[in-house]
């Protein structure tokens, strides 16, 4: 790179950052030097905006409860066309509408002339910060939005899945009274086929019973790390396989790797790491560790990297799961495009607010359908 | 899968296969049931014929010499728009042009009605026989082409990659006398900024003294196994690294991982697995045996594969080197394609011959340069 070209790029990126360019910065280039691989079309623009998502009911897992999910929805514009993002923040996580917003003023996209550079735009991005994992997110959700709309194909495709294998989605069963979890139940067991109840408390058996007194349904455990002894959750884990659950999701502290080896070696079920698995790195290292990892976009950064994991993990032999959070239709239809390739799939979190604006991504007889738009498949609802 | 839908398969692949079918069969669907996914566009109409590569130089490897590198070159049709693919040939690997056309016959993509299903597509194809790499990777070839075609992108964009990150390649310099490898030397040294030279004989010593009477350019070293004492092998790395040599590959016999270990160990130079690697099945095996795998698309079954080899293996800390046979640009161009993301390039199988029927990926100062052709990046030439 030479010294004119490193200048053009920073007086770019500073002009375009105070707003003096906008999509089409012809005459910078008719002064500069061409990069080398320019689209000569246009120019990435990041805009975002905080937004609080309304629950349906309280949301209760092991140690918190709410009725808010706040989130941060990302737009990047290029050449006319318009990538959707989000970071979607629960509060046990450590990110917030604030710390977002934050990272994303960090973020210059000006300095990158083509948004198909996702290698390096989304390693510059990861290197701003350590953390911020949602925030991250965001971004690499916009930029595939935006790369597959200008490639008129979804991101599925793109990576040769077959949308039909979408699978079923599991519906979370929030930790309630046992009344109240048999009337959630009655509700959701019509419309899934597989339910998942968050455990790892006192009443685990009981919330259990309240379930499969209404519907003998296949069931997902998530213990949130809520069993602290491993002889307890093996003999949980034997007892939940008797009631018809299939799957375990993270047993005990997500530090605790031995336990997991010594619970996963002896468990009559397939048991996920889902807190003790964040990024990439991690993958390898919880071979042995589990059986497989629950991938979620606002932990790993995205679904760049989502779908490396989900490579790497199928080469070491492990299960995948696509999890979420409490999101719009926009992060869930991002992870249901890797859907079609996981062996189980927890993307119900557009389906517990009230106030989503994206349409993507629906649930027909408790199976992910997958739209047929392009890029992460959504588009602003109407409401 | 319903009984009529695999009637209507069978019958329609037999149709298509006898040519009765041109490119739209609007009528035979409106009498049967509608594929969940259809394009409702095309079908998939696979096409090959042999050709024999005609070789600049008599080409010699450690136990071989040939002026003729005999291929077969496919293509894949749909909707109007034709995917290029190629099968390369060397004697040693094992397939032949009857063997890779006996394999292509039986592949039937009339039962795929959407090109992008890769995942679907190569697995079916991958399972028609066991070995056959270089048939099941000019489909996945071709293929791909299809796709990057009608995305209108190249294959290294819809990876996300920068395609002005292209290496360097080496350029092999044949094992052959003295006086000829000067010869040669003169000629290529020029050209590359990297040198590649195979060993293994009894004259190694001799061949690097040839090069280097001529230039000081690094070079690597394909011992092509035939070093068979480990000890003797790491005391050549060491007087290799003295004449500036900067990689190894397959010092030793492929099946002796536990002597690759030792040297790897040892080596200060990268050492990097070729005949001991194949497929994305054995790159967690080689942690530990070798710095890096060298990938070729031909022993892999093509790009899919080499895309996740490539993330599997930086995952596991691995380096990626990205090779070839003799082959046209078809394939040359396809490997380009993953150039961006890898360690080392030798990809100058095109170079050698001198009846290439494609324009691809070129050479600028020594330099891998993409081209910017969706797919995978060629056209076929005047010549």
């Amino acid at each position: 790179m030479t010294h004119s070209r490193r200048n053009f790029l920073k007086t770019s990126a500073l002009a375009s950052s105070a707003g003096i360019i906008a999509t089409s910065p012809i005459n910078m280039f008719a002064q500069t030097p061409r990069p080398k691989e320019p689209s000569g079309k246009g120019r990435l623009t990041l805009t975002y905006r905080p937004f609080d998502l309304q629950l349906r009911h309280v949301f209760t897992i092991a140690n918190s409860s709410r009725t808010v999910t706040p989130v941060v929805l990302a737009e990047i514009a290029y050449d006319g066309i318009t990538g959707y993002g989000e970071a979607s923040l629960p509060p046990y996580l450590g990110e917030t509408q604030a710390s977002v917003i934050e990272f994303l003023k960090k973020v210059n996209l000006a300095q990158f002339s083509d948004p198909f550079r996702l290698e390096d735009i989304l390693t510059y991005v990861d290197k701003i910060a350590e953390n911020n994992t949602a925030a991250k997110a965001a971004i690499d959700i916009a930029l595939h939005d935006l790369t597959g709309k200008i490639m008129g194909q979804a991101w599925h495709k793109i990576w040769g899945l077959d949308g039909s294998k979408a699978p079923s989605t599991t519906f979370t069963i929030g930790i309630d009274t046992a009344e109240a979890v048999r009337e959630k139940t009655r509700e959701a067991a019509p419309l899934y086929n597989m339910l998942k109840v968050k455990l790892g408390r006192d009443n685990d058996r009981e919330m259990i019973e309240a379930i499969r007194a209404v519907t003998d349904k296949p069931l997902v455990v998530d213990a949130n790390q809520g069993w602290t002894d491993k002889h307890y959750a093996l003999d949980m884990i034997h007892w939940l396989k008797e009631k018809g659950v299939v799957l375990v999701e993270q047993p005990m502290s997500k530090h605790r790797l031995d336990d997991a080896a010594w619970i996963t070696e002896r468990s009559p079920l397939p048991v996920f790491a889902d807190e003790s698995f964040q990024r990439l790195t991690d993958v390898l290292k919880l071979k042995g560790a589990f059986t497989g990892v629950n991938i979620k976009l606002m932990k790993c950064t995205g679904m760049r990297e989502a779908w490396k994991i989900l490579n790497v993990a199928r080469a070491a032999g492990m299960g995948v799961m696509i999890g979420c959070m409490t999101e719009t239709s926009c992060a869930i239809s991002a992870a249901a495009q890797l859907s079609p390739a996981v062996d189980w799939a927890d993307l119900d979190g557009n389906l517990l607010i009230s106030n989503d604006i994206y349409k993507g991504v629906t649930v027909t007889d408790g199976k992910l359908t997958l739209s047929d738009l392009p890029g992460i498949g959504i588009e602003k609802s109407n409401k």
